[in-house]
């Protein structure tokens, strides 16, 4: 079984955001795989996805602060036309990664208790974001 | 064919630490295997896998000096309820990530001569890690 | 359908270096897909593989300013032994990562239309480097 989609995620502010329940909700096939994985491909360069805390804000907020510092918009860029909040998103993204493969068992994302699926959004304006979603595996 | 199947890791202090043989022990099923994948998912987010360096542990030291120095626990953190070192580790965790794809080949996985499977314990008392480890691929 | 190779990437200096197209070359199956995957592997320790900007230069240029500034050669490593740029090339490769994963789609990558599969090479004399490349999918 196989199937893929595109999944367009709304805009969202500079920040780490929850977005489980909007992916999960966009792909109702996942509830016929016994075993399998999803596998998800953001088509940007300047967000990223990863797994994190589900429960705290506060470190999704910790999150944006610490990356925000680690990755400062002063800094000797070159490539400054599309903005201060550019090169620092593109750099942001390649150490977050822009795609994640999950686990799916009886139905389900096989995610840890605490983990969720995390929209890394860095720049201020970033859009409306597009995703490849991908479910393959043994169908129920 | 698909196996999917969870490892509990042993109980690890903070740093870097080679899992390959911890990991393939727990897969006979790789044997059987001719051309596939293993993907392994650590259902956790203040804890990390990585390849790197399967002979010095040197580089495994290195790797947790440059973390703890890039991420320090003196820091404007809000969320500090669970520790000083529960915040840096979950941004060292995203920094990493919290899964591996592997080829796997002729019954092995097809890693470099000097690829190992690392966890990366960011929690100085992080406790077992679980792993859902999910085998598919063409039969030998 | 499962095609496995490996492919061997020409030389090249420090630096964040575009290839899609030698990659996407070496795989002319790719054109049998209507629905699969791509999966990446470099077999290496001190280089990696990331997803990036395919059109200007200079974020390729900035990207290594940002990394060889936040990982430096002088730095209280351990491991020297291999040179000045061998262990800030261990903690980079950590940092972006050894594989991806790809969509596929009616016979081509599906990426978004600013991404391009990127060589971090973070030594200055890397040598070629090999990628296990595995294709799997439904055919057209």
């Amino acid at each position: 079984m196989w199937i893929q989609r595109e999944i367009e995620l709304e805009p969202r502010p500079r920040g780490f955001h929850l977005v489980t329940g909007e992916i999960a909700g966009a792909l109702p096939e996942l509830g016929e795989l016994r075993t399998g994985l999803c596998h998800l491909l953001l088509q940007h360069t300047s967000a990223s996805l990863t797994l994190n805390e589900n429960a705290s804000p506060d470190v999704r907020r910790d999150l944006r602060t610490w990356f925000d510092s680690a990755v400062p918009e002063r800094f000797p860029w070159t490539h400054t036309l599309e903005g201060d909040d550019d090169m620092p998103a593109h750099v942001k993204a390649t150490l977050t990664g822009p795609e994640l493969t999950l686990p799916v068992r009886d139905g389900r994302l096989a995610l840890g208790t605490w983990q969720g699926i995390t929209l890394c959004e860095h720049r201020d304006r970033g859009g409306p974001r597009r995703v490849v979603a991908t479910l393959w595996g043994e169908p129920r």
